[in-house]
């Protein structure tokens, strides 16, 4: 039995679940994912009733000798492996408040925002990797807010984002100006320019949500990487499963180890995203077009990421310097059921 | 400042510690850590008394402005993501029960065992990826007894062990021969051999705890991935810092890509060994005796190893087939400070 199928079942065995449900736990890009379900449809394992799938009694026959799936992440940490002690625990309070009146997300530039809990366990999570006390990072993108979690513990030494949105980027620079932080710096920057020279191999540590094309990571990874100081130096991006295939996954790495990297740690679903369950619904993601049978609005946060850190061993190499004149499919390619075209 | 200087300034500013605490948490290769250590004595920013290191006042004034340093591990799941619910609430003590009269660690083998719970977590960690119930487990080599924690759950359709230590052999078996287990096979095996015919793409999952020299788990890997079904299926192992500095795991991570494999989760420090301290401290591993001053045993368990978890995309192609006569140099390179030559 293919794992994937056997995942459904055995999550259908636990109790009837929705669609959202089930993709967020299958571990499928949204592709692969509506076609297994179209399969298990179609040989009369499963039915849909409403806005959730059951079990028939055919497909409860097919599954005898399966137990139903349990979840054993860890209630504290949600698989974080971090928390929030000590000189961190009011970290959360603080990130809310600083965060209220962020500009909303645009679909236009792939953003969507994982939750405030996520991006404050980013900070936490760099800052047990010893990438965040007395550290130079640069934010290569940053519509999470994670620049303003990691400078409101007060502890790198400077923070450089660089991102194209200028909503976003004045609403940073009026935090900045309004706690006085002289050590935080907004530059309006679009991934597909080059680097400017004067953040080349600048900084201890990079973060970026990059877009999950193969070009679209290529490229932002290489901007990252160019801005990095030498030998040691660390990075951070998210990776889902849902639009980026294993083959991308393999892709990616192999670009890694070129750019001179190796992969020291991948969190599995880190990061949670909040995606307007409407827009989902009704603005034509193929996610819900393409499948099988119609479904509802999302009732679980069905988008998540992985938390992936890669160490420079030797020279930062970019793959890509110049600059690139990539239009729409800097964003979208065939795996992007969760994207407009 | 180097961030790993930093790292063990940070740790004392917290509180003294030992020689054994500080190259836990390091990050480093043990000859690596070594050096930074006899270099920071030497500018007078530490020293050491009895068997601890403190902070010198020079040292204090070098590391103004940092913090001590705080663990943020999560208390729960100690980083390793999942907990024990449900079915596997018990699974912990029914291992530490079939464990007893387990054979003692050879270090000739480069053996030593993780913590009993490190054993059950290896299989919550697997059920919860999906690589345990109705699965064909191969574990090569198994001196933690992991593949015993696996059958305890009941879910694997079948396991197969094959591992060079005949008494530990013997002890499986025996153990499996009480069960009743009728999928439970051991075969002595001594992975300088190519692996049987009959073991050729038969498994859904490997799971093997390596060697560290570049050859060695060059080796083992290789002769887990011939054992391995074919596109999808997983594999697991565990990987150090403190005998494999990042250049070798950039290599290993090139070796894994070339074999056709995705790596898709990196769990840093998911395994606590515990290794003799008196042993460690009388027997002359380097890392004792080349430690920069005189050290005493340790006191707390400071060899850990991250979990990695590997996924076919394609065809799994092993790198080696054929026999080889290796000796020593399988075991030892110049990373092997907490092994015998």
């Amino acid at each position: 039995m293919r794992k994937a199928e056997q995942r459904v079942l055995q999550a259908l065995l636990e109790g009837p679940k929705s669609y959202w449900r089930l993709l967020r736990d299958s571990d499928l890009t949204g592709q692969n994912f509506s076609q297994l379900l179209g399969d298990l449809l179609g040989r009369g394992f499963i039915e849909s009733r409403g806005e959730f799938f059951y079990l028939t009694d055919l497909g409860k026959e097919f599954s005898s000798g399966l137990s139903p799936l349990e979840d054993l992440s860890c209630p504290a940490c949600h698989g974080k492996t971090v928390i929030a002690n000590g000189q961190f625990s009011g970290l959360l309070e603080e990130f809310q408040r600083i965060s209220q009146g962020r500009p909303r997300a645009v679909s236009d530039y792939d953003q969507g925002y994982i939750l405030p809990s996520d991006t404050v366990s980013r900070a936490l999570f760099l800052y047990s990797r010893g990438d965040l006390e007395d550290r130079e990072i640069i934010f290569l993108g940053d519509d999470d807010l994670t620049s303003l979690a990691c400078a409101l513990t007060g502890l790198p030494r400077r923070i450089q984002v660089i991102e194209i949105d200028r909503r976003l980027n004045d609403f940073l620079r009026e935090k900045a100006r309004e706690r006085g932080w002289k050590n935080y710096e907004v530059l309006d920057y679009d991934a597909r320019k080059p680097l400017p020279e004067e953040l080349h191999g600048k900084f201890d540590v990079f973060f970026t949500d990059p877009v999950e094309t193969l070009p679209g990571i290529t490229l932002f990874l290489s901007r990252c990487v160019q801005a990095l100081k030498g030998n040691g130096a660390s990075g951070y991006f998210g990776l889902t499963r849902i639009e980026c295939s294993l083959e991308k996954w393999k892709s990616i790495q192999e670009n890694l180890l070129k750019m001179n990297f190796a992969v020291t740690e991948i969190v599995r679903n880190f990061h949670e995203y909040f995606l307007d369950p409407r827009e989902i619904a009704e603005r034509g993601y193929r996610i819900a077009t393409n499948a099988p049978v119609k479904v509802g609005k999302p009732d679980v946060n069905f988008f998540r990421s992985s938390l992936v850190r890669i160490e420079a061993v030797g020279e930062p190499k970019p793959l890509i310097t110049e600059e690139v004149d990539w239009k729409r499919d800097l964003y979208y390619d065939e795996e992007m059921w969760v994207t407009l075209p």
